[in-house]
């Protein structure tokens, strides 16, 4: 289908020139406010009126092929519906837009190939730069933009190389303030549903935890979800549950991945806190409404989003500056999805 | 500070033609598949060879001046931490990318300004055509399209004058069935908290709301957010409260208004759904999960990103069509929010 759409067709500096009788030349430089004053007074008020009259618009594209800048930075999402990213989007937005650029947000579905001709047809539309926020650890993306001397940042998911700036949260504070909350309520089998190891957020949550438990003296368990998502969730929860009768308390990867454990529960008649308390993390909107409100960590969204602007910002000013990591404090939210453990009789807690 | 970054170089299709020591028009052949017969093998591996080694690649956006297509279409959104437009830009890409076309979304944070800016941007980044979302009933940005002959599809958000082809969802039948619900249920005293009128399904939705109540000889109280926020229908259902005391049940214009109901009523130590009854719109993720599950109207959002893709796509083939306006059916969400009244003592029921 796509090859029989016929290309529309739009005004050129040459339908201009022919309209006003004067050169193309004469059509830039009075169209231009800097080389305005080169010309005649009457001639640059026919190009104008030409101009006008055939809908003629300066092509920002064609300024950025004569090497200036479009001002506009591209943005890839691994899916736009996942609600974690639209938060950083906007802090991204807000800190861009105060000097003069404007964000393009595009996303994969988690599809590498379309990630690919979408980081390409990005770059052919000319943005300045690129926030990358589908990182995997050793990442396609990060290695095209450093071919191709693209500015790009990352964020949210760091890579393992660090070869271009990255704003992310402290994933290993999460876990101690995640293992630390449930060690006070009194928990003493605690299990974390991890994330997808090729993925930053998932390798680090998994060692964070580990790290945090191994501080505390107590041994944790671990499965791995196939995807950050509310389905996978439900089904590890299920398998954990199969497995490990004696848990109280679930650090999930993420906050889908703890609904997936809402949804696992429910399903078994099992009740959250009572029964078995979870944690979330990220504080993606409404979770704080849920039956009961979910405990977790609140990353800082917005910020991360303004971070990722000032590294990108300073990267287009000072190409050759070090790669930096920024890493932001994440915030525990206790709410209702947490409670001391309840004296039930099962086979791990005697 | 804008002014202070200064330009990214990349190699131009002269650098290729100067490191291969050809002409740049040979560049151009060896580099096109459906040309590059024209040459002698020797030289078409000579010129790859240099565009690798010097990280050529061939640009869309100046194939796009040429009269080409970018396939890129560039979504505008007044929000993208609305949760409402998450799942149509997904079924836009869906659809759009089984044509070979990538979509761009930019928001605006319902800054007029800028949306005037992004269209123009996008308008120079040789986007092939424009999703809207951020239409008002007179919308500024669709007549920028029709001037510049660029195709453009409403999407969520429909017109007034109806100039170009819109996806939207039959605000009329979603009242109808929420006002139905409430009156089945034995509700006498039903209040609408209506968006902005500016927008059509603020407009829409109140209009449809008074019609539903009419064809029931039931007279309903209405009162108009300033935004669909959560805030502002917070707002408004405190001063529907302090004018009204009858009321036992809220039809919200949208999900995050019903929210500010969920707020307000929980600030003045009134229940859900045993005191008043609410219902939402446009089922939004995670209201199924609330405390109470809210009673809402599902928007076919998916399905509506899906037929904006078509409508566009129809309009880039054919340029000359009518303009159509597509309305999809909602479906009532029948949960905890919405119960029969209360026998309670007040001056409107008792």
């Amino acid at each position: 289908m796509t090859d029989t759409l016929a290309p529309r067709r739009r005004p050129t500096i040459r339908d201009v020139a022919q309209h006003a009788d004067v050169n193309a030349s004469t059509v830039s430089r009075a169209l231009n406010p800097d080389t305005r004053h080169l010309l005649g007074e009457e001639v640059v008020k026919r190009v104008l009126e030409s101009a006008r009259h055939l809908g003629y618009r300066p092509n920002k594209a064609a300024a950025a092929l004569r090497g200036g800048r479009s001002h506009l930075i591209g943005m890839l999402l691994p899916d736009i519906t996942n609600p974690v990213f639209p938060p950083i989007v906007r802090g991204l937005e807000e800190e861009l837009r105060g000097h003069g650029f404007s964000v393009m947000v595009a996303s994969s579905g988690g599809n590498s190939a379309e990630q690919d001709q979408l980081l390409e047809r990005m770059m052919g539309s000319m943005v300045d730069g690129l926030v990358i926020a589908t990182a995997s650890r050793q990442d396609y993306l990060v290695q095209r933009c450093l071919q191709e001397n693209m500015p790009a940042v990352l964020v949210n998911r760091g890579e393992d190389a660090r070869h271009v700036p990255e704003v992310v949260n402290d994933d290993f504070l999460s876990m101690k303030l995640a293992v630390d909350h449930l060690l006070a309520l009194g928990h003493a089998c605690i299990a974390h549903l991890s994330g997808p190891a090729r993925l930053a957020t998932g390798a680090g949550r998994s060692l964070g935890f580990r790290l945090a438990m191994e501080a505390a003296d107590a041994e944790g368990i671990e499965l791995a979800c196939a995807e950050f998502t509310r389905e996978a969730g439900a089904l590890a929860c299920a398998a954990l549950l199969d497995r490990h009768a004696g848990i109280t308390a679930i650090v999930a990867a993420n906050d889908l991945i703890a609904l997936g454990c809402y949804d696992t529960l429910k399903a078994r008649g099992l009740r959250c806190p009572q029964d078995i308390s979870i944690i979330g993390h990220n504080d993606m909107p409404l979770v704080d409404m849920l039956d009961p409100p979910l405990t977790t960590l609140r990353i800082q969204h917005l910020e991360m989003g303004r971070q990722a602007a000032r590294l990108l910002l300073n990267h287009l000013q000072n190409p050759g500056t070090t790669p930096v990591r920024i890493t932001l404090a994440p915030q525990l939210m206790a709410r209702g999805s947490t409670a001391p453990p309840a004296r039930r009789h099962n086979p791990a807690t005697g």
